[in-house]
């Protein structure tokens, strides 16, 4: 298989600098442009980009000019990554695909859009059917449109599709994010505000929550040409979510509480469903999909952002400390990384998986 | 009023170190005595602590001589306030008791017993009224001993009681808490444990709390020899706690979910219940009853520990983000020093209310 | 006496917090007037202001209607206080000064003029001595403007100042600081630069600290009309400094080697002339005098930034590890918290001693 | 070549856990025991250590056993690595010794006996030349030992060693290091000491830097059988250090003025020299040896702990801010990854080193 180009939106933002790394040495996909915002285009990406990785910027990339983010300049790529802010990504990124490029956006302006699949690639890869449909209404022959979720939500979905798939509907969900600075992009939070301190508020982010797991946990229509949100089901499943930034560099932590509608597992049972979930990604023999999509930790007091969040590289979600909810039925800590399964290692697994299905 | 002598136990250790701070210029307590282990024992304190607190050692203290703490060296004091280790307080604070010494004291070790009031003074200064009942015990003229609750269980049970009384009896409570390192004393938490990490596990805190409240909520007996438990309740509460130790200095921060039994307050009547809550601890005029036992702070982004956790002089609870829960009824944060209204300043302040009761 | 109207310039910002927090119950100030850019002017204190401190806004302050930096809304004010940052502070102060104001700045652009005084209110209140010559210059009966200097050359001065006036010209000083966050303003430095991290540049610091040393520790000439800056002297004094940004939110450490032009002192000697040293700002029985300019503490392993900096209400230097230097003669840290004794502290200070002095 | 087994002693450490990860997968090397506390004997690995690390525990190393440091145990290895305390390194590595193992240590026990090298990978490896002498005196065929340098004297000597090979001695150095909490081991740092603070003083530190460089950077004895210190030399090198405690995980910097014997280079000439180092290590072709000893970055604000400690797999030094000390001659800024170059990384190279040399 030849490999396919693509063009990387945002490039010197937070999620820009993970998708190079991601990108830089994959075996399908070269990096061919780079856009970012005006200020930046026209500059050597080094100079353009404030690096706040740990590892160097690699060495073919860091000579690369960035362009501005005009839809003409992307045109022979066959893929862009979107690592775009929502106040402008709206619009650039309609523009590339209406170029017929096919378009993995992380920013929430297209999560809402009935015609536009929001995919955990772990979790709900069969929402890739409604492209026809999406094609045919934006009347395109390549292009498509996934945008990937929330960081805090993706990694919310992965254990609750798997107890999903084995219990049946969950009715209720309380979750607790402690969400790390990463998160907020540069400059983002200042120090300021988190250095020996929480701050119990990020803006729009437990709305998300809230909605966006009932579209990935839903199912497709019949004909493939819309989503059932959950809370359109009878059984209804109702998320109440709350979030908080913490002073950690990578790496959310979630604290989640269940209820079934209908089943009573043990703790045993439980463990053991997420030890076996299985995701259609690893099948397709995916370059990024995890070998386990969830990696459960049985010592007491894990997962810990520190020592979990490079876990199976970034791209799964450590899950610990099941046990029985007094209150709703029961309750577990889980674990994912912000920046890599939580955003640039979900839109380039989802385009592996688009590969794979012969979408691109 | 002539002076009460103080004697305090542990007073080398983190919460010794408060309770030094808050006695050295109290207006009705003397400090006369320091206890410590026998490795302390025999120094003056400014050589046998390790100060870690953010101004320096009163002068008349630093060169007091700690003594071991041997019931008999503090025969002498109306009252002794212990930070001991659960490990070793239990037969010291036992043998102080018989010495008929007031006993006030942080450990969980006599928490559970069913003649001894586990009392957070801004909630149930009523419970004290079980004293006569636990002198007849332990055949007593003077001495008595109250424990006071675990730090993150005080910050939540005050915000429960103002709704409680309100709106009725609470069904069902969900808490995450993210509590700081002073909670675990000194040395404690481990460096390589918390810098840019979260632990998500404090053992014994989550039973500790889920059990606690219920005691402190619920009723004394009619006869005044024993606490209703509300578990014990026809409305019985359940409690459902997570409790995570975040890189903060003092200041527990909690998330909570409450459901009533019976009412359906609008968030207007939560915050209003919240602000109009009153004490009798203030009613009795102690001096450190905080003016206010609930802070309602109603910006989007607050309580936060760095910025609300010196507030009313830690005394006092901080409430903010009062929302709907989508799951249970309703849904706030709370923010608790928990050094000081968790700790020393609840023992404090309990001594305050048995002197105005006329119990000391 | 009666009280002196001041103003704040650049209230809402980090110094201008601790200016508001230092003159809220001053003795001899009350605020009048409060200034800030026109993004701020016309709004209530409390809504203009992102108030970062741990204790709350001033009751009396927090309704206070913010006003633009123009001199004619301050001709009211005897004195102003200036928190504001280089770029904008050059004309409005002087816009001030021309008023016939008594301006004291925390900002750079007037330490290096030459009818300026740069003052550290513990170390050379002497300098106040230019000041007829200065009211000559602009033409003003009562206005005068005094500039206080950097933080961490603040800091530095103060024990230099003892050693040179015991042990005369020193020729060589190298100091490494180690500086917080709150020194670069809000939002300042990213979270994302500084957790898990240290900082080795601070644009601009290490050149005014190798300057401004020279201008503090000299002397006035003898018709009080010039400064005679260290470099000038045939004994001149070689300052090299080296600054870094550390995970700390308020407190300068610095680490200093010293070379005597001509004294030889033992370390005791040393640690007595630190012991001892006097300003004349205490003499004048300033309020925020501290009661020692110089907190010498002997333990091994301090000064540290979050036991000592609060030392004397933030007022006081704290030195020390005196040691043998193997290189030059001595070595030793010092500690001055940088947004009091570092910035507001000592304008307010410098105010105070000039009221003493009659020049107000 | 057939490949060597290797013994790790202190393997439940912080030092011993990079010894594990360093050698899990090493091309030369197979671990073939494991060593620890009597505690930790007879367990699995995983069950014996407190892993620290963000990756998990190489497969085959979780179920090894763990021994205790008897060297009878030890005897079937080549190579044992030590990461022993220095209570317990003394005996146990004198008694591998006499095994005739070959002992690499990362105590300082014997870093200042006279027969045994202490030896920085890319500085020093002549120094190996000792060991027919060593072996001579212990009565060995096959064994000797070999110490590398404290954590903050690695770092520091590489550029020394470059400046020193081409602008000939260094009279006088001033180093300052702001150290990582790692290298305090675990638990080592409590986070009550170090979480928004600074720690000015770490015990023996300063002693171990300004001893230690002599012996590295000085010569061996014509006829191989001594060193000679550079102290001893008519071109003493004189050290003074500072050290403190910074809240970061990994990466020590440092802050180093140097003066030149004789030389006057200048900032371009430092640069290249720096540039253009080259070390034994990687001419040997050794496995661990950096494609460069010394990575120069330019830019203004680095190096960086959380940014630069990872570079070149953590096995170079990198350097920046070359600029004039207005007091020495040059300064600059140094960052050295502790528990890589600095302790286990450096032991592995030595090996690595012996083993192209023929000495194993």
């Amino acid at each position: 298989m030849s490999s396919k180009k693509v063009g990387i939106l945002g490039a010197t933002g937070t999620v820009g600098q993970r998708f190079i790394l991601l990108l830089a040495e994959h075996p399908i996909f070269t990096i061919h442009a780079l856009g970012a915002s005006a200020r930046s285009a026209g500059k050597p990406y080094k100079d353009a980009v404030r690096w706040k990785q740990s590892c160097p910027i690699p060495d073919h990339v860091a000579n690369m000019v960035v362009q501005p983010c005009e839809a003409e300049l992307f045109k022979d790529c066959d893929i862009v990554f979107s690592g775009l802010d929502a106040d402008v990504a709206g619009d650039i990124e309609m523009a590339m695909l209406k170029q017929d490029i096919a378009v993995f956006s992380n920013a929430k302006n297209y999560r809402r859009d009935p015609a536009v699949p929001l995919i955990v690639p772990t979790v709900n890869a069969n929402h890739f059917d409604i492209i026809p449909h999406q094609r045919q209404l934006y009347n395109l022959k390549k292009g498509f449109i996934i945008t990937n979720a929330n960081c805090s939500t993706t990694g919310l979905v992965v254990p609750l599709k798997a107890l999903q798939d084995a219990f049946g509907p969950l009715s209720h969900i309380i979750v607790h994010t402690q969400q790390a600075i990463s998160g907020a992009g540069y400059p983002g939070v200042p120090s300021l505000d988190i250095l020996d301190n929480v701050v119990p508020y990020i803006g729009g982010e437990e709305e998300k929550m809230e909605w966006e797991v009932g579209k990935i946990l839903g199912d497709l229509s019949d004909d493939k040409t819309a989503f059932v949100h959950l809370s359109e089901d009878k059984n209804a499943t109702t998320v109440s979510a709350t979030c908080t930034r913490v002073p950690v560099l990578d790496g959310h932590l979630e604290s989640v509480s269940v209820k079934f509608a209908h089943a009573s597992p043990s703790i045993e049972e439980v463990y053991q469903v997420l030890e076996n979930y299985q995701s259609e990604a690893e099948t397709l023999g995916c370059h990024l999909a995890p070998k386990k999509p969830i990696v459960v930790n049985y010592d007491a007091d894990r997962p810990q952002p520190r020592l979990d969040r490079e876990n199976l590289k970034g791209q799964t979600v450590t899950v610990g400390r099941v046990r029985k909810c007094p209150v709703l039925d029961v309750k577990f800590m889980l674990l994912v990384h912000n920046t890599l399964l939580g955003a640039a290692g979900s839109s380039v697994l989802n385009a592996e998986i688009a590969v794979a299905k012969g979408l691109i």
